[in-house]
């Protein structure tokens, strides 16, 4: 499906310079064609419809935990996970050329960001935290036209050189153990040869131990369950879609799944890649 | 603890009507005394600090899924798990006296709220939502001071009462199927007679199959493990925290605990309670 000669065209919730453009570049290098999408919701259907090729979702941060709803959207979806990547979140305060760290006095940033700087923030006490729609986003807005010295953004390096900002700090985050574990999703599933992770969602009765039976299928193979989430199953309240992730061979994962298939109403895989770890 | 001549002193997150404070009514009865506070930690706190005796606090709702956040505030707290409570959320569209369904054109609630009536809003393009901090906060904005017909508030029956609204729909929610799951917090456990539930954290070791041998421990007893949960250990990435809850006789339970305490390098009993089912 991917073009030869043309660029992969490749969807991200955010603007230029969000982390997920990092992941993007850090994936797939730098000859892409990005495609920035102002939803999540718009990102899967980018590449549904057939406007992006891939499309790079955060799925987990090592410190908020899952993203929950791209969980949600995954199941909603008929896209296969293809990839994954992680990008360290580093997190820098930028300026306006000329601005420095003694100008600022509002910062924007997305929540979520702003979230991870108390301990800047409770440094600087000057400094007024304002909520904006996305890291890279406010970085953009900040450059944008004229502004005082007196505003200032979070967000990546990669956002500074992509607007012309002006890195006052970098690393501003409280725990530098901050990273962001990205999904690759694509239209169709990439061939099982060299995987070494598999992704899944399964439902399971309601009953003492079935999770722990489910779970046996794996454990009796020494697949490493490197993750597990559950959501709710809509209209079933207290019943639930268990997400997986296992590490080990494409092979053992199979047979593995061959069997929780007798026992799970519900199995389906997600997607079979070359795994992180 | 607790006065018998006195009301008990019982801490929600929101205003008066909020779904929390009908939780508290079903659990507790009518005499007790709210302690309406702004944000959760707010709420863990005024436990804490003795202003309160009991907090009710919402950890899961059916279709939005687990209050992430406040299992994490669960773990940073020295409080205890002493009962659970359901509500059913059933929102109703709410308008000053004097309104009808037909003048209403700006309707605020929560985001949560409003993200529930998708289908009423899709049927009533003429009105706009509004996102507000709070249900029953809209509602208590709403009656106060003068305002026009054309707005209107969602949040519960209970709220309506209380600040002297106009119900124009009862039960605009998209599913009915929709509870959420609140806990009972108390400085001090309860007695473990009469308990038939069991919530729990734990980590492990990052090991295949360690999932598995720990949730043995329940499975070879036939205790009913009606939720889990994971969230990230804050400076471990991708290691987890795991909450359980568990539904069986106490002793079995005891016996079973025993075994996970050799096994994992962290266990708390948050507490043993009644169970709802």
């Amino acid at each position: 499906m991917t073009r030869q000669e043309k660029p992969l065209v490749v969807a991200i919730q955010g603007e230029q310079g969000a982390f997920s453009h990092k992941a993007a570049l850090d994936f797939f290098g730098p000859d892409l064609q990005l495609l920035p999408q102002p939803t999540f919701d718009a990102l899967f259907a980018a590449v549904t419809d057939g406007a992006a090729d891939r499309a790079i979702v955060p799925i987990e941060n090592s410190l908020a935990g899952s993203v929950h709803e791209n969980y949600d959207r995954l199941w909603a979806s008929t896209l296969h996970v293809v990839g994954e990547v992680q990008a360290r979140i580093r997190l820098c305060l930028i300026g306006r050329p000329g601005a420095s760290l003694n100008t600022v006095r509002r910062v924007a940033s997305h929540a979520v960001a702003l979230a991870q700087c108390r301990t800047f923030f409770s440094r600087h006490p000057e400094m007024e935290a304002v909520a904006a729609y996305d890291t890279a986003g406010s970085v953009m807005d900040l450059l944008r036209g004229d502004g005082p010295v007196t505003q200032a953004a979070i967000a990546s390096r990669l956002a500074a050189e992509l607007y012309g900002g002006k890195v006052l700090v970098d690393g501003i985050e409280d725990h530098p153990e901050n990273y962001t574990r990205f999904l690759v999703l694509a239209r169709e599933p990439r061939p099982r040869s060299g995987s070494t992770k598999t992704s899944l969602v399964f439902t399971l009765e309601n009953a003492p131990g079935v999770l722990y039976r489910a779970l046996g299928f794996f454990a009796q193979r020494g697949l490493d369950l490197t993750k597990i989430e559950s959501r709710p199953l809509p209209g079933r309240p207290w019943e639930y879609l268990f997400y997986a992730d296992l590490l080990g061979d494409a092979d053992e994962v199979e047979e593995a799944l061959d069997e929780l298939r007798t026992f799970a109403p519900v199995l389906r895989v997600l997607g079979a890649y070359p795994g992180r770890s």
